[in-house]
């Protein structure tokens, strides 16, 4: 697909994150691959205004991060999205920025292996890629957020090499990254992954009173 | 009413749904019934975005699940809708996957008679088919997901035998069945009953303070 | 104001409380004075979805309830919409059925002095007609549900003889009542209530933590 | 920008606003800077609601509040968004009045050093102008509420003064002020602290249970 089309594509991805409150006050950043050799991305640029997004919003850069298309900044993000890309193979990268991962991120916990948060036994986990029965459990790891993340890549891939099986990760307090063999899988797994945090997070502290 | 009508009323349907959060991550499914004799249905596609949906994602069926009209893979959950519309009659299933039924689904229990949420003496129940009063008990089956239905059909008809007032069940995490006479009566029966199921959900562990 | 001009006025503020799910499974009914010499009203019709509420859906009806004007039943609420507007010389007068008001409805309780919801010292009080300052105690009575709402007004009536101050009432488990000059200061109090019952029911419950 | 310009941004900004809840039942008020020398603003008159607010019910105002353009009357706190506008050099005032504002207004409170919301290690703190990283703590006074601003404007002078960083303040019970050099970064903020009102909201009393 065209950068023109997937720009078009991203642009419409990022104006339903930011109406259902997953990319307000300019967060969120989103991305979709172009061409594989050399590799390009389109990418959303910084400090956008996600309600309002449109193709112009969005540029082409290469496999350093460089604009090879458009004009604008490219996300702070961007290596994440690039690293991601390369560990995974994905044709799409989302990043949404909600109340409910915002609060999960900051959570939950796994004592004995790092922290994450595990979800299982949801039909709505089918959703995912690869995933064939509600009889799955999905283990997001949590990553502790930074602003450098050119430094941090490194140990992003590494937990992206030593958990093969995961479909995105939480950054502590930032929010959600999912990604997918297109923008259509990605959006979905958008889709399946806040309605499992918004399903952990209101059960949060409530016992049920027949 | 023709196929071409019912697939635009259920393309309609999905799309609200899909708004107020109750279809997302190409969760639910929906069918009309279009003839009797013999019995066909129009029923949504497997794997499709209800927020776009649109008539061309609907397909007609037979008895069995064949594909009698339209292209596309008739919903893994076609033969529960074809089980529902012989046990009751029924002129539209409809399924809802929302944050409420899903919590709901999951916490609820009745220790004396099998797994079911029982909700009573709300003016909303009035809305479901044949409730004349806010002095009704309305109680929902929860039934175990599973993700052969087919074989666990037998199980869903005699639910339904034995409890012929019902209008609704809860699959474990997984979300809503209700039907009616047509459309517009199981997607009011959609509306009471996730409004209920809020209700319910936001009470819980809730106690007040003047 | 014309018959036809109120109807569409009020399809138009049914259809806006659908959207905010106060009207969700064709609950709530609304009504405007079209004449007071003889006493006439525009008024919802019975079972209507709310979403998709029209000039058409709205009848004119007597002092007596009957209808005078258009085609349908009228609200079976329609005596309790009468006797507000000879109680109160109302000009409008709405019926809202939140998730809420549901709850509050419920919950609340008023030991010394009959059941009532008590909400004071918000600035939002003051959008209530004639409230000039937040140092404000609204209190609203809670009066019991009936499918008799003929048998009932004496009762009701009595309340608003007792009560001249109030802006509105709640039904136990079936939402709010409240009226204005106009549709538009009615309207306005709908919002003020809603939103200060959510306040007030997100709080139950909750501490801070610093 | 001219008067005209800002007043079709205002009543966009109001708008979007009342969608999100932000500014029910007349609620909420926004100005922005048109000239510097003399001072005047354009403002939001009072009672209007926001759902349907049009550049018509924008008025023109000198530095005294006093109107010189456009017909109506200003909102009743516009000595606020002056002193706000004189005190920080905004280019644009926003005063919201959601449910999680009003709520956190309320609960929160601060031993040690007069009453204030403090919110630390947020990613979305980066939305606010200025702030670099997440590790950043933002704290907001909390003002009582009054129904004589005028009065209470020396009170909020000295509360600037003394807080030069802050990037906006709650009123007790009644929101949150928040401006910027222009519209489109006030509208930010206010989406940025809506986002951590709700953050610290729904985090209030909950505990994880893994």
């Amino acid at each position: 697909m065209s950068f023109a089309a997937l720009a078009g594509q991203l642009a419409e991805v990022g104006r339903l994150c930011y109406a259902r409150g997953w990319a307000l006050g300019t967060s969120g950043n989103f991305s979709a691959v172009v061409g594989r050799t050399p590799l390009t991305l389109a990418i959303t640029t910084s400090g956008v205004d996600k309600g309002v997004l449109e193709p112009g919003h969005i540029v082409e850069i290469d496999e350093h991060g460089r604009v090879v298309g458009g004009a604008g900044t490219p996300s702070a993000e961007t290596t994440l999205h690039l690293a991601i890309v390369r560990s995974r193979g994905a044709g799409a990268v989302l990043h949404t920025h909600s109340i409910w991962s915002t609060i999960l991120s900051d959570a939950a916990g796994d004592p004995g292996g790092g922290d994450g948060l595990a979800i299982d036994g949801y039909e709505m986990l089918k959703g995912l890629d690869g995933v064939r029965t509600h009889e799955h459990r999905e283990w997001l790891p949590i990553l502790e957020n930074t602003q450098d993340w050119s430094a941090a890549v490194p140990r992003i891939e590494a937990t992206l090499r030593e958990h093969p099986e995961v479909h995105g990760f939480l950054i502590r307090r930032h929010g959600l990254y999912t990604w997918g063999r297109d923008l259509a899988e990605a959006r979905r797994q958008v889709e399946v992954f806040e309605f499992l945090f918004e399903v952990l997070g209101r059960n949060r502290g409530a016992t049920w009173q027949p």
